[in-house]
């Protein structure tokens, strides 16, 4: 059972909206970097741990900054988020650029930045040779394929678009030795959201394997693996966390049995972040209205623009009607945004205490994939981001969107 | 079987493409007159006819004036797009304001703009009269609940947030006639992207037995009856358009039928977004990458941050090589764009011609739902919209997003 508090109480979330007006995404900062200490902390044994933060997850330079005052680097998908990093200070091995169907001046970005770059094909070497030339470190995206079963996010391994097959992998290795590239490394990324951890065990397990072939058959002595991301967290109240501790420990016992018998000592890294920030954001909303027709309605004066996951995947999230923590769930009611879609829509026949119009309802786990994923359909615009500091007050790291923002592109 | 032609050459769009670089949306100027005329001419029968374009579907004020131009209103739910109705001109009843979860500032506008006010909940009347006062003229929104079947999108009605029961509607127009309300509209929305003519007569039929039991209950004589959107188009080129002049016939008959032998002649109003401009826009894109793992893919420069669409409700749409049009579709492609998500796909073993790096590829029916839904997530940047004009030229009329414009609203 996963724990649903919230890191504030009622008054002092009052005082933030006097404000900040609602809604609004609030981001924990003591429960955020706690949690980056315990990640580090359950992998110390491994050599050169690290985890590079996926940005697209929580795209603020605030918040990268934050975990990369704790040590961590920047998983970077686009040129968004290789800039981020320049705002950060972040460059070099402190960026991991993992992109697909990378245009030229992505790849030309990140070898300025001297970021490591992981290669998601094996046509991307003559692409990026031809670009921006071959950096001293390469990385390459290993997709296992039927090797590997997928997950519900992502799919089975062998239909999605992702990496290079085992054989494209040695012969990759292969042919950047022979161009003189000095350093390795290997990722794969084959679930999302997962929970269980035997499953990055049997991945990490793959990875192992794979690097114990590719010393073999290509003299290459892989300077990293990168377990990818994928960690899940507990949506609804009745899941389990990941426990870090058995994670890396059942890691710790694949890797000596695979890697250190071989006299293999590559670094282990992530790339995780819904894991990293998910569980300690919070959208904060109002009631503005009630509605009873066939089913009983709630609201709100958040829409789907802020957070997609519940109308476009369905996802649980969990909701807390602030001062009624502690009161009867004696109603089921649909907690619905204003979007002109029916599926906007962040709880449905949900148990809750009464609400009433002006109550504020928190909506849980939204630190990740949440005001990223924001979309401006039906013209609404995108809530602030707040950081509640470890002394209680709260900083605005991304102002609300305007009218003028939502019509600044137009030409009429 | 619809057709799925392109309006334009290969040549002309290598000329635009000088000009303004892949990926953009570009939307016929010709094909959307004429087809707004012949939706007008289907129902030229019905007293006051008007379609309101749901400017959701295309919220850019060049199309809404272009079709303000053609006699069309404008369907808004929200405060964003009552402003575009104020940059195109359009006031009054060329106004029908549909919103549900209505904050106070929204309906003020509206009122302001004196448009048609079309509640969606009891509840609302008490409210609109607090925070703006009474119309002279109201509409309610009708939700027959089990009484109509759902479609697919919109799912079944007695599950759909939006609307009054039908005792509520009986009760709602009393308590406005008491009020001094003036004139009065109904309306409803039960379909969304519907091909069948039928279902639409049925809609139709259920709004006008309302009509009559209102009229005879209440004494409410409705000025316009708003049978909503919905119309579908025909993605798939197995698919059928609506046969609009059929289904004009078929709704003149039930008028004629239910109303007009009651001596009821209230005016025929739509909210048609996606009929009206959604075949006549074209996402131009250009392959970037091949690639060849369990699958054959090929790599364009467009993301489902510019069609959300086939990322995420699978849907179909029609992709054509430019200049390969006539070639044999001898091969069997995932077209990918560039997002970390394995749903950026806008097709799936997809039966092509052969494509090369360079090609440009044009995505179909991206004229309605297409840009507007578009997100930032990775921190893609959403494309230009242009629009081709009678004369054969491209004129922008909503530029490319640019970092500047991603970060405007970050403080860091």
């Amino acid at each position: 059972m996963a724990e649903k508090n919230v890191p504030f109480s009622k008054d002092q979330i009052e005082k933030i909206i006097e404000k900040f007006p609602t809604p609004f995404h609030i981001y924990d900062e003591k429960a955020i970097v706690a949690n980056a200490k315990r990640f580090k902390k359950a992998f110390e044994w491994a050599p050169g741990f690290k985890n590079y933060f996926a940005v697209k997850a929580l795209p603020n330079p605030s918040i990268v900054k934050l975990l990369a005052d704790e040590g961590f680097g920047a998983d970077c998908s686009s040129m968004a988020e290789l800039k981020i990093c320049d705002m950060v200070g972040l460059s070099g091995s402190d960026i991991m650029f993992t992109s697909n169907e990378t245009p030229e001046d992505e790849y030309q970005k990140a070898m300025d930045q001297k970021a490591i770059i992981n290669l998601d094909d094996i046509t991307h070497i003559d692409f990026l040779e031809k670009c921006a030339g071959l950096p001293e470190t390469i990385c390459f995206r290993y997709n296992p394929g039927a090797l590997k079963g997928g997950n519900e996010i992502i799919g089975k391994p062998e239909d999605a678009k992702y990496g290079l097959t085992r054989e494209q992998m040695i012969e990759a290795y292969g042919i950047m030795k022979q161009k003189g590239v000095k350093k390795f490394g290997m990722h794969t990324m084959v679930a999302s959201n997962e929970l269980n951890v035997d499953y990055f065990v049997e991945t990490a397990v793959i990875l192992f394997e794979m690097a114990a072939e590719i010393a073999e058959k290509t003299g290459v002595d892989l300077d990293f693996i990168n377990l990818g991301g994928g960690i899940g967290i507990p949506y609804n109240p009745e899941q389990n966390e990941v426990n870090l501790e058995e994670l890396g420990e059942k890691i710790k016992a694949k890797y000596e049995e695979i890697l250190g018998s071989k006299g293999l000592t590559p670094s282990i890294i992530f790339e995780c972040g819904r894991m990293v920030t998910g569980p300690y954001g919070y959208l904060v909303t109002r009631a503005i209205h009630t509605k009873s027709i066939y089913k009983e309605y709630i609201g709100v004066d958040a829409t789907m623009a802020n957070l997609m996951r519940p109308g476009m995947y369905g996802s649980y999230h969990h909701v807390t009607v602030l001062g009624k923590e502690n009161a009867a769930q004696e109603c089921t009611y649909d907690i619905v945004g204003s979007l002109c879609e029916n599926c906007d829509k962040f709880a449905i026949d949900r148990k809750l205490p009464a609400i009433d119009k002006g109550d504020i309802i928190v909506i849980h786990d939204t630190g990740a994939h949440g005001h990223a994923m924001g979309f401006n359909y039906n013209g609404k615009l995108r809530s602030a981001e707040l950081l509640l500091k470890t002394d209680g007050t709260a900083q605005m790291i991304r102002r609300a969107e305007t009218y003028d923002d939502l019509f600044a592109t137009l030409k009429f």
